[in-house]
């Protein structure tokens, strides 16, 4: 395994991979990385000969007043697990080559990057769009694997990535969870005991709704309310947004239609987390 | 010669000749060919083995209130033009295909979108961006080549391909002129023969610039005084901007300095032209 930090020698290391008639699978992260990343990166291994993870925490996607200074970082634990996975590249890029002085171009996907997390975190998907980009014509994969937690994030990559054309394979993975169903993420670890067991709220919600919809309900409002009382019974919880919406619109329903989106973001203590579930009216698919 | 309409066809093409070994030059262009193109393709030819021409009057460019309509069209006379030149694709997609229903995504050079036409075309330079990142990610090619008549959408691709890291060579192209001095555009089949009198003004105005600086004027107000004094002498001249400033970042200098660029946009009738050039204060350099 090899880490890369110069752009120059990934894109010209890219390029040369190609020419030589390989498959290259890519995998992005901000590092510090749990099971779920580790499953993306099993899936990208079947997906491409070269398997390449980015690790860049992107201060682009982060508001100003965000836990960017203070996101966790550890290079040297990534690398041992990339390597255990058999991830081929890293590509470790510092933030002032990604953005150096000069640096005016943006990408915004107008539509899917408002709403949801949009109202909540301005800026963000344009800063994750533009380095999305970035990563895709350094790294120049066929296919790149997204995780599903990020919902709002993998439909604003699939709509970029199809309204610009690029050529890349935009492969969604599920949600990986603890085995208490709390969605694992790398700002768990800001969670205390106390805030972790409030946490477990945000699945629990999500399974009831979909039990919910499986005894026949089937307004939106109603289920939102009943995701609502649930989190908020918890300790140190607060609510952003609690959605049911089209899966790839993002789009507000009057009704809830087979597989349907249920997304919610709740900051518990200090720490934001998210997390969504895809409901289905039809018994035995869940 | 071939014609290709269809957008997965195009880069099914461009990869399979990337994985073959062949290198791809690419013109962009919005057809209605005349000379100045010619030139930009027959550099073109020396760039690549495969020489692809898009032919795209792209919506997304033109104002509400611009000549998306009327601009001029001729497919056929520009295909034989094509032939000649030895290009070996035209890439000859539909609005409709570039922008499919749900179409959401933009970029975005801020600063160098703003100032000289982005104040008079709002929208045009994000039009432009788009248009061009989207082509380049279709026809996949190594190199591309602008005209410098465009001179900031030339400064806005260059900064785009960089900002963006998209892996091909930018080449600008000196402006091709007629014998009467007139920088060649699509845009000059709607002169009258008194509005074409009137228009010879602007290159006239340009030599006439350099010739102050050659002289030992270094203000840009009295530059562009001169310049704006000798088109508004003109019957039918209406002067959007005469601006003295920086060949690269475009921003507003205070002297004129070796290789400094002087770039205009005058209404002539109906028609909108530009023409800039560059100044320099060394003699036997002009």
């Amino acid at each position: 395994m090899e880490i890369i930090n110069d752009i120059n020698q990934m894109q010209k290391r890219a390029e040369a991979l190609r020419n030589s008639g390989k498959t290259i699978a890519f995998v992005p992260t901000m590092g510090y990385l749990h099971d779920g990343h580790l499953a993306l990166m099993r899936a990208g291994r079947e997906l491409g000969d070269v398997l390449v993870v980015s690790i860049f925490v992107n201060p682009a996607q982060f508001g100003p007043k965000e836990d960017f200074g203070s996101y966790p970082r550890d290079l040297e634990r990534d690398s041992a697990l990339c390597r255990q996975v058999g991830v081929d590249i890293i590509f470790h890029p510092a933030a002032e080559a990604i953005y150096p002085r000069g640096f005016q171009t943006h990408i915004e996907v107008e539509n899917l990057s408002r709403g949801l997390c949009g109202d909540f975190r301005p800026g963000h998907f344009r800063g994750v769009a533009t380095v999305v980009a970035k990563l895709f014509n350094i790294i120049k994969p066929h296919a790149a694997v997204f995780g599903e937690k990020d919902c709002q994030q993998l439909a604003v990559i699939r709509r970029m990535t199809a309204d610009l054309n690029l050529d890349v394979q935009i492969v969604g993975y599920p949600t990986v969870r603890e085995t208490d169903g709390l969605a694992m993420s790398s700002r768990n670890t800001f969670l205390s005991a106390a805030e972790r067991q409030s946490a477990l709220s945000l699945s629990r919600s999500l399974e009831q709704a979909q039990q919910m919809v499986r005894e026949g309900e089937r307004a939106p409002g109603r289920i939102e309310q009943a995701v609502r009382e649930t989190i908020s019974r918890e300790p140190a919880t607060e609510i952003e947004y609690v959605r049911v919406c089209h899966p790839e619109s993002l789009s507000e329903l009057k009704w809830v239609e087979d597989s349907t989106l249920l997304a919610l973001a709740v900051r518990v203590g200090k720490t934001r987390l998210i997390d969504n579930r895809i409901i289905t009216t039809k018994p035995g698919r869940e």
